[in-house]
């Protein structure tokens, strides 16, 4: 089976990254497909960011599913443009964010969310709000390290995020973590190792999520607010990818 | 002052109603430009629409901004691109659907939202929830009236609100009338009187609003989720209105 | 139009003060009618004080709605007999505390309470359940300063509000801040200058609130719980203002 | 020992029928004092009513506690006045609606509310909320008798409460019942006999609770918002029973 | 009347202690008759040592059913088994995790718990959120004390209780404590004389309630989920105590 | 890789139906190894069937634990034993039920659950509270068919099934359906090609869950409420399966 997985930003380096995650986690005979659109922000922190990734993102989907791909990952940790998304695709769409809630929660009692920059905190129990999945979180910190800080291994980022962990144990009563951006996506296994805790990666948690729902047959349900868009008129510069009338 | 009301569909006709109920809406003095973007669909029905609403929408925001407009209101009953277009603009910025939820919570115990088509309920309930407001929220009814549809006066589309506005006082236990759809601004006072309880106008709710915002000083809140936009390379065919990096 | 605004207390200098800042916020054309009871305590405090004002606040609501005012401000950020005022009044009734959580909500992610006294936390906090605001309060802080304390300019009140706004920014990852208490009318623009983020007035807010109601031409609910009263005998001192049976 | 049972309302048919039910309910030993205030309403039906019955509430509360009774209940099924009752109160102050709700949610799943008039509606789910139990409640239902027509024995009081009862098992999922209001209180062993199912009424639940408050030497919480209230001047034609200054 | 009081571990003198704090709980003329399982844990930690000491329970509530006992309470802080006992069961069930939480929601307007170790925590929790009164608890504290530590008056366990007593009154806001642990029953009446709020044990809790719903003739309802077990094949070791097919 | 799928009942033919459904789930490489307990009841019918069952329960997961199963799968969809299993495992281990919601949350907006008696329907909401998930649910509705029934596929169950599949459609909203029972695990095919949406069997969606999740090498938490059990003394005739003191 096939699986795309889109980064939502036009950062080739971090897209590589989500690619060799996204492959590592994958089942044997399971091809992992990584892209990212033609325009958009380099990074997303927040809302606004999110608001122009979003239909460069829905193409990458529009050619996945003619592509016929098993299921779609959309590889932020915003979950950005997801519902949008699954108006599009009748195979199954799995956000990275709602992966890592989904599976902390079969893991652990109560888990922590460790991000990137506090200006992203907001979104984040948005969805967890959105979700149903907010009593199971005790708190959103931030390690206040920027997205495109996660490239660079010299940097500070692991330990900014090691101490949030080990906060997230003393005062959140948490007994597990999940990083929150994908960027951190190769960090999983070594902060587990060291902090004694599940810590959990969306992009893999996506994958073997996508994986099985893809494997069962099932689909994104479609008589819902997820059925496909209505044909009508788009004025500009904007080709959209739905089912067009006449 | 002035007041920018951004129709996010690209609409004409609908632009207009709209700027004609924001006007009668505004205080003596009070000055409304009624906008819509150059791009986009031309209805905004569903979460898919709206993904492709919002950088057109976020466009006429700037303009505004740019302009020294006093305010801000998003004109489509969903509040599209409401907090990216919070992180664009320093004046206030009021989405239409909060806009009525707000000001029928002042009037009534619990209200009912009339809609037009099933899929856009799911959007109005996630919103509710977000706001904090879903419990004073009986329910979200749809009318099945298409968005395009209330603009033909010869169609059914008042009887069929009626009749959802009629179930809502007997099935519901609602006290007021939320309408939830932009292109309904023309119906309230026509719907309150046959009916006998306040029925509510986003578009002449946000513009008091944001008026009264305006008028007390009071701006949008940067120090959390709606500080400005980091600057940083956008890829393609999009220019983005934050402030850049030198 | 003429505006009432009733402060719950029987305190006169508080009265002004109110009348003050209700009729600086207004807009022009408008006329702010600043009253309080004939009886009651000379600040609100607790669950016991309350009880004891709403009789005269009520016939003061009572005597604005024969004089046919426009709207009714409640001036306490308990709201004080809101609900039994909405039963009594047919225009509109906005309490200063709902109106800052509202207009609050327009503004910021979330929103941090500064009041007086401890004993006003669980009011306050009631309240926002109620209103169905409380996801949007990160928190209700108290300065510690009683009500009419703030009446004295050179105490330290408003020393201890002020490090109440920094908690707020600190801990409670607050971005825009309520005053909770009438008294404290006169300080949101200093401290908002301050502090650098929204600080909101209830009493401002409630006015353009109720202005705008009343200038949409909406009128309380009346077809639910806030019907009219039902005549019926009234035993002892009390001489209520609702309609009578013959 | 001794317990103060205060109907709110200032019929005295009803005073007697209430004194009666909490004296059968009480234990051997136990003496009940049924009063009623000086002033105010006939019956409380709405949230109007409430607010003219709490000052004769209080003053009955305040001779009670002078009295040295070992409980208080107020024998209103809105909780009239509660907080204030037991800022008063050293104590314990039961309401007969909380106590009713206590006891069908250590009997049952989750019960329905049989009260008297719709417009009581809102109150009791409001009072639901702030007590935490309302996820234990699967509706409040209005048989539409008003209060004092419960005294007529001859009416279709006890069918149409039969009724609704019916409806509650086939369509709530109840499985206990809860008459909303004081005036059932003889008809609680009736019902629970003909539907088969527990139907609790609250002036006999607040006896035995307040019974066992006071054996166990257990009084009201005065560290918080129950505390004394503070000594301040009360004008106009109001005595407080609190505590005063100087 | 006779009640019946089960420990539902193991410990003879933990029986002992629970079975003299009820009988100075109930009232004259009332029999408490305390017992313990046959098999099970020597305490109950946690989730699993729960899942053992339930068949047990459930015999000795079988046997006090069989014996005519007007009430049941199972003297386990998680309310080990309630659900299943309360099929069991005609007459009355309460676990004095849920009675002390009814009991201190009827005295305070927040409470906290203080319980024996960590571990246990999250099952407290839960029970507060299925029961509703989760809002009602301010904080769920741990003395980090094991339970059959409790039995020696010699160690520091009631310092350590004291420790987070102290705590929950200055960060929790908390103006009534719940003891988390039937082997606390004996501590109720020095904890709250020392700190001057009300210190809630839900042995003697769950004493007085049963006694007065049994005295109001109430019993389990039993048209819902409560409802007798169904005859069904057992196999293996346990000889179930539910009515069986012909 | 292999699995252990215990099915919480005695009923040879359930189980070898669930065995069935899991390994035709599973992955090629997957072993899946069915068992059921040695003791316990022949079906899980509300709360007392679950606490007889878990001790068996137990058993099983302890010796799959010792042969080193890569993941367990409790196959009743009350997740009978959940927790308890926690404790005991270090592999991952899913309960079908919060399996199956999981499952339909990655595939719609809302989803109704069809299980068989409505004496079950109070666990499953309970845990869909638990979980966090109850918000994603919009009903949980009862077929009325007995667990045993599911085995006659000369019944009528299947029928009463679609009926209420129909129904959920119609009158719930929901765009997706979750089957409530192990024995309905081989009906989800069928059912989902009649009714047009996703049809989700909670077998099929733990084994892929369990599965995915021990393909990253991700176990259970054991720093919270699922820490291994305190060794201590068990009387009686349970051999319990924890780590036992020297």
């Amino acid at each position: 089976m096939e699986i795309l997985v889109v980064n939502p930003n036009t950062t080739r380096a971090m897209t590589d990254k989500i690619g060799r995650a996204a492959q590592a986690a994958a089942a044997p005979g399971t091809r992992v497909r990584a892209t990212q659109p033609a325009m958009g922000p380099a990074s997303i922190e927040g809302f606004y960011d999110e608001a122009f990734s979003v239909p460069g993102l829905l193409a990458e989907i529009a050619a996945g599913e003619a592509a016929g791909v098993a299921g779609h990952v959309i590889a932020c940790f915003d979950d950005t443009g997801l519902d949008a998304a699954r108006c599009l695709a009748a195979a199954p769409v799995v956000g990275i964010g709602e992966a890592a809630f989904h599976v902390a929660a079969l893991l652990a009692h109560r888990f922590t969310v460790v991000t990137t920059l506090s200006r992203s905190i907001a979104a984040i129990e948005g969805n967890l709000v959105r979700y149903g999945l907010a009593t199971r979180c005790a708190r959103v910190r931030a390690a206040e390290v920027p997205v495109l800080a996660l490239e660079d291994r010299d940097g500070d980022a692991i330990g900014r995020i090691a101490t949030e962990i080990e906060r997230a144990r003393a005062e959140d009563r948490a007994d597990a973590i999940v990083l929150g951006c994908a960027g951190m996506a190769d960090l999983a296994g070594e902060l587990s190792a060291a902090h004694g805790l599940p810590v959990i990666d969306g992009v893999a948690a996506a994958v073997v999520l996508v994986e099985g729902l893809a494997r069962l047959g099932l689909r994104t349900a479609k008589s819902g607010p997820y059925a496909p868009p209505l044909p009508k008129a788009y004025a500009g510069m904007f080709a959209p990818f739905a089912p067009r009338a006449g």
